[in-house]
């Protein structure tokens, strides 16, 4: 069964998802329709790059990824699909694919032409729906569009090497649903700078001595549970997607707080490895 | 494969809408359940019944909607069935359905009537799936109901022409994701009226001079990006269910605020259209 | 068609959600994947026994629940496969089997053990995942796990008989998205030990009189609209699952408030059934 997914900032309370999900089965009945997300803060392409980044990949080879965010048509935001590792996302060019593909280069790049559609401001609704199921339907990309060769580049702020290969000056580039903090240092960069050395890693006054590989890396589980550090403490680690995380062990956001509020680390924030 | 949807306040973090799924497809295990919305605040008709009326024509004939805001039974909430535009709502008798309908004619409307149903706090789960994998296998309405006329009628504010077909006086129905407004003018009342003349839209001490038909509506491409009008800027246009809608240009709720936040403008509150 | 649910405290905005739906596809395309919960409040395990309590048995014989809740495994806390009712539940033996299961004797308890997997700080999508398009697709527990007798036991506060069979003390165990406060004091031992008396509810300040079967249990409809009981108006009913619980006749918790806010009751408080 063909897969289309959705990742929009539309929310979950409108009547923009099941308008969509609706149009979509009345164009293909046997689809599986996939929320990887609906909330995406308004208008925000770096958000919905991380997040679709890390999830796009799990889906099987064919899979439709339509991006419901900042979609509105305009001479400087044209309406693409994007054939990247097997798979196609539809998107304006807000520069999100940029952000996606940024470790990767897609496939085939089209800028989507498709007669009698009228202006719009849902072009979800009016135009990546009708895109996306003939895609799943198996139909070809130059049906639909023509080459496109203006993809906007949008970058994230890098990791810098400074003073003298001895620092990693990263930036915190999300914050997830336990305030969990991901900056954009990779692991396999931090490895490739590291030669042994130990290292601190530095957030506004906090200083952590140790990256795990899971988030109970710092409990030492042959001590008495009131000897071992545990909830509330700071840590950093690699988490899945491959990024040095800074976390607060089993927080809630919502009562004692996440690493974002107790280490004071923001979107951009931010956070550096010395060597010593 | 047969589409039951749902559209319910029972939110997204209680075992509701999952003891819902699974009891469907314990009965039906060929079904594509989808989630219209379970954000409706609660008790919510008015919200409720817009968001239901915009989604429910995208679906194809033949889908079945369950309604779970105030469904409990009583003498004044009878459990109904309608059949419109050939699909079916599920719902109590508690106004929704008049609101759904209000520009169209329902087919049928049955009261629902099936043997050992006893009384229950989740009508839901013990009434309404049962009648909607009734209705998704094929069944007839006429075996789970029989005829009913007593619909309760339920009306939005409807806009009125006043000052010698001068203003159109509408009302704020629903405020989206994004915190703009949306009110009961329709593009066709605003095009009957207007006989070519210029307008301003009013709400509260704005003036907008403008009605487009996207948000980037406001955006001269053809200028300098410092020139432009742009994120932050308010605007007027036909929204993509038709009606009059007032919008900050990217607004974000959470951050900056949307229109209902920077106008000042609450659910019932008017906007008023004055020809020039 | 299989079917695999997730109950998870990843929340809905995050790539964790995509990234296992993916997954599950890529390894079985033909799966339902039904989404039970996933705002859970972080690491809390008893809201995730209580709400998975009361969805699961809903669901068909063969299903398998993962349960995406504090999920690390650690020497204390091993990965798990339960097969109870003849559904599965995988998740780390943290003490929710043994909440979930109260009531019931699991038929199987395997502890997992698949070569070839990397310690993680995502074990659902790594290990979870991996199990449950096993079990999914008919394969036995035994290939993937090995018998284990060391369920954790949680137990929630029990209702206590005191005063000489005079009283039930309670306590609140969850309350809902719409405030209501739900009691661990079950229909079955509130008959057991009635006798036929009259009975109060007591909650902090307030006293109730009556247990309903429904919320609209306190309107006399007989009574004309003004003279009756309505909403904003303090009840007790005998909920769906089949526990005491505290409402507010049509309570809205984002802007009157509802039972928990109103009668000044949280997680643990005591509510107390007086027989007269």
């Amino acid at each position: 069964m063909a897969i289309i997914t959705l990742t929009t900032d539309f929310g979950h309370k409108d009547h923009f998802v099941g308008a969509i999900k609706g149009t979509i089965l009345n164009n293909l009945p046997e689809v599986n329709v996939v929320d990887i997300s609906h909330e995406i803060s308004p208008f925000n392409i770096q958000e919905c790059a991380y997040i679709l980044k890390n999830a796009y990949r799990a889906f099987p080879a064919g899979t439709v990824h339509i991006v419901g965010v900042d979609s509105e048509l305009s001479p400087e935001n044209q309406h693409i699909v994007v054939q990247v590792e097997d798979q196609f996302i539809i998107s304006a060019n807000n520069g999100v694919i940029s952000l996606i593909t940024s470790e990767t280069i897609p496939e085939k790049v089209m800028e989507i032409d498709i007669p009698n559609i009228n202006p719009s401001s849902f072009p979800v609704l009016n135009v990546f729906v009708e895109v996306a199921c003939h895609i799943a339907r198996g139909g070809k990309l130059e049906v639909i569009g023509k080459p496109f060769n203006q993809l906007k580049e949008l970058r994230e702020f890098e990791p810098r090497i400074t003073n003298e290969g001895k620092s990693i000056v990263g930036n915190v580039i999300y914050i997830d649903n336990y305030g969990n903090v991901i900056t954009n240092i990779q692991r396999s960069l931090f490895e490739a700078y590291r030669n042994g050395r130990e290292f601190e890693v530095i957030a506004r006054t906090n200083k952590i001595k140790n990256i795990h590989n899971s988030y109970n890396g710092i409990v030492n589980f042959n001590l008495e549970r009131g000897q071992r550090r545990g909830p509330g403490d700071a840590l950093a680690l690699f988490n899945s997607a491959g990024y040095v995380e800074l976390a607060i062990y089993k927080s809630d956001l919502k009562t004692v707080g996440g690493a974002s509020s107790l280490l004071g680390l923001g979107y951009r924030d931010t956070v550096t490895i010395n060597f010593l």
